[in-house]
């Protein structure tokens, strides 16, 4: 009997996806067995993903050899992944999912962002993966909800204060790189639009703040978060600046105390006195951090930057595979 | 007599005075007879930037000989200007001032943020130069203080809903390219560290805040606005997000009328449905905006895209000089 | 009567087309009256490129109504224009076609590159309209063939050398921004795909090479060029770099002097001591041009910066109309 | 006794040494004891370079500790490090040069390229450490000299040709990253200057031909290499294009055959059937090529894609950092 589980990556042709894929194939403790695509099968994905070293052939989803596995990581578009969820869950496959399918506890604010939703009778099983708030959960989950690479950076930014009751109001303004628009080639991925440019997408109301509201919440601070992306001619990483209303007069002493607790012990997330920029942190698991109070406001700011295809999608995945199959949290992601 | 005034461009080898130097020198209204420069006096100045075709060598500054000109646009670092705008004045040069020195009506707090000032009894004679504005006023000054990239996005975006006293509370969010830092060659402006970055900077508090907050008391909202630039990779170009907290509730409707009112005829002024990027803008003196409002949160949002060294620094400036010598608005930057 | 020519541009919803339009729509001589496209009719051209500020709805293209216009430019695919630009000369219109398709004075080598041909009858009428080198042709010419971006570079860059019978061997290596690659969203033009990339394409053999072949034995030198493009992470902006083995020894002051008469008098072609940069041709209808010669190797290099789309292209194409219809060369896009 | 040998990396403030540091920091068979440097002594590396976490404090060089580790990358400017190389093997430190003091075998070449030398008495003790062609001259040296970025890549992309006598001449066209000018900020290197531009540097010789010549001499074609760099926008990476005239008629198979042959069992050489682009080997040890005939000139042509930090300086100096120490070659760099 092998003490390596076997793993598959479906939809690994898209970025997420695909380093998914190369960071499991690298993998020490686990062992990935089958990689999928509809758009793709037949390609070698590291034909398709040069910079990925991944020498396995796409294949077509077939759920009677790919639910053999021990865990899957799914990385589908939303609302795409509840029913293959559902089928590999039959078959008792362990799942990441790197979809927003089971990331919302109300099915209602689900369906208002998302629209119809093939599983809600398994919601109560997935765990919202932010590994650093759930980590005990995310160990003994059978479905880990992935969450967006927004949430994760503004979530980090901003639990401490919310844990603290301090949120009385929050805008949070991100700009992410090109590779969070998807691998898919628009108007609004060629390189003629993106390059010198920077503009606001989403408006008014971007989906993923539905889980920033459902975080801030559960840790104590409840609160209709404002919450515009922003498209910066790059190709990985995201910054996130949150602009936060106290709830009552603080400082900038308090905030980091309270960071410096709340984060003394998380292997990735570091706590930075200037602004992180996201070249530090590209091709990392980490989340840098820096907070800041305007004296002249009495606002509270902190800026949390991200590898969106990393912490923000596939490192936190296997960050939260590790998890769960009991292996140390940082393994074949440092 | 010659009915087209000479020119001058003090501090022309920095980008906004060699942009200066090249809108004037293609100007059909005004005859730029000199661009002085301390560090690269000697140097042509079309050597120096090739985009810029303005054949002259750039000079050491002579009082007796510039003095003699009509006007003169002043690019001197924020501290440096004051002097020279003073013994310009003696010679009785109308100036466009680039810098910090003449922007703000009251001293302290120029001097809490900028230091020292050379001649604070000029200030009553300064006008604030954000065209749109103080267009009056402009055309009769004999001292224009160019108002800073940032101040001239975030007002024009905020003005109309200043001016209907609606802003309660406000947080400016802006990115702006590389040229926005100056030519001067340092770690941050080093292509391998803004390249694949963005990072806030300027914290807790920039001085451009400064002049928002003096522009929209005086428009009817009093009120301290937080202010955060950040470094995004690219050459040219602004782009503000404005997150209002309104003073009362209001509509996506009402936000746009507003609008509408304010602009309906300013020639540099365009109001877009989707949120603007700032390639739109590039090489113009054009500012494009898009207002929305979030329902759920009853924030409005403004995003204003401009070019950073053209409506946020020269062309403005040319903009301002035109209304000066009472040319038409828009010649030689259309 | 008008004296001023009404022009229409088909094809006018890709970067050439757009940017023709553009340049038409501001110009003092010409009356642009329509731009089509099958892709996007209906739609207005500046809201699909907000930043060329041409307030025309894009048509269907119906020939009764096209076919009175005095002139127009074609922006059409290779091997797509034959046919129409046959339908416009029937109706007597003079024509600026951007295609390949009345490049090359032998059909055999056009056929072998680009396949069938609708109208090899109409070839004679064609000129190849690389103004600098035809010019007097052009003025009177039915049909321009402008040339490729690539050929417009590298004949620029080669022909005094050519003239004076001096190459005996060339390797073009040429270096292009996305937008020449067209507005066509693919894997390769994808922003994440060019992004911090640098890669050859069109091995072994790019079908441009035919044009210059065709070009330096006309102007005295029949050679076989070695040419390879590359892709370059920038948006506008082609650099050509000519390796020449020279038939008989020669110096860099030779070169230099051969340059400097063939160009002396050329408005839109600079001479520089330094090697050019693309960024100081941007926006422009230059070419920048500087030649060297290695003593150790006897080789003679010379580098050629244009804009792909501005004398690559649509500004070239206006200096053509220019010519055709009797204005000075260089109006409408200085 | 501790059978892991300490190491030192001497200027570690740049990028090649910073990134030569950060791989021996993590490196499973070194122990990285000092990082020094003059310019930011006392500073910490990772505060100083945050993308390389290396918590250790820059100092200034104090040859009787840091004479006492095992072995040193030195990684000084041209001409500064050969002094410094003669001190350490004075008290027996191996040695990993990373300038250009110990590549050319003949002082006068040399001395032509780069000035005076501190130590020629050591150039017969030093190996050029271009790892696939030397490998076990490396393993047995006391100093290796790295060789430059761009003949890593030309000699790699020619030395399967050089050694078949089939190149009577090459013209070398290279493309690099911005990173390549080093960490010094000056004109050049600011994002505005490099930001969309491409432009030839270093004409009409680049000093580093003379590796290259020198290599393909000795590997069984003398001939006088044609060099030209460019620099394009983006950070890390570097292409070379090689355009040989061959000395006889050869066809793409046979060239094929060549490298498939030379290059069969190397880890580091990968060959592609599609001219490979730089992202695909950022931030790794390898060398991807492509190679090409062209039938109508006879030309074959030879594309090298590599990281300029990695393989062509820092991961290459761990590469043979292992030989000399009897790891295996690719530990701590894959």
């Amino acid at each position: 009997v092998s003490s390596v589980p076997d793993v598959a990556v479906l939809g690994a042709s898209g970025y997420a996806g695909a380093l998914s894929a190369q960071l499991l194939w690298r993998h020490p403790s686990f062992e990935l067995v089958a990689v999928t695509s509809r758009s793709d099968a037949g390609r070698r994905l590291d034909e398709l993903h040069p910079r990925y070293r991944v020498p396995l052939v796409l294949e077509e989803l077939d759920l009677d050899r790919h639910g053999q596995v021990d865990a899957a990581i799914v990385a589908y578009p939303h609302g795409a992944a509840s029913a293959t969820v559902k089928a590999l869950r039959e078959q008792r496959v362990r799942v990441v999912d790197l979809s927003a399918d089971f990331r919302l506890r109300d099915i209602e604010v689900y369906e208002r962002h998302y629209g119809g939703h093939a599983a809600p009778e398994l919601l109560d099983d997935a765990v919202y993966g932010l590994t650093e708030l759930h980590r005990a959960e995310v160990a003994g989950a059978d479905i880990v909800a992935n969450p967006g690479c927004f949430p994760t950076a503004a979530v980090l930014a901003l639990a401490p204060l919310a844990r603290a009751g301090l949120i009385a109001d929050v805008v949070v303004d991100a700009k992410t790189g090109v590779s969070g628009a998807g691998r898919q080639a628009t108007e609004i991925t060629h390189f003629v639009s993106a390059d010198e440019n920077v503009n606001a997408y989403g408006l008014p109301v971007h989906r993923h703040v539905a889980e920033m509201d459902q975080e801030l919440a559960a840790l104590g601070s409840p609160v209709a978060a404002t919450f515009v992306p922003h498209l910066v001619p790059l190709d990985q990483g995201e910054l996130v600046s949150c602009y936060v209303t106290p709830a009552r007069e603080t400082s900038a002493e308090e905030v980091r105390a309270l960071f410096g607790e709340a984060y003394a012990d998380e292997p990735f997330v570091e706590l930075a006195e200037r602004p992180p920029g996201v070249r530090e942190v590209r091709d990392t698991n980490l989340c840098r951090l820096s907070t800041h109070a305007d004296p002249r406001t009495g606002k509270v700011m902190a800026f949390a930057a991200i590898d969106n295809l990393w912490k923000g999608t596939a490192s936190q995945a296997v960050q939260n595979l590790n998890l769960m199959f009991g292996r140390p949290e940082g393994e074949g992601i440092t």
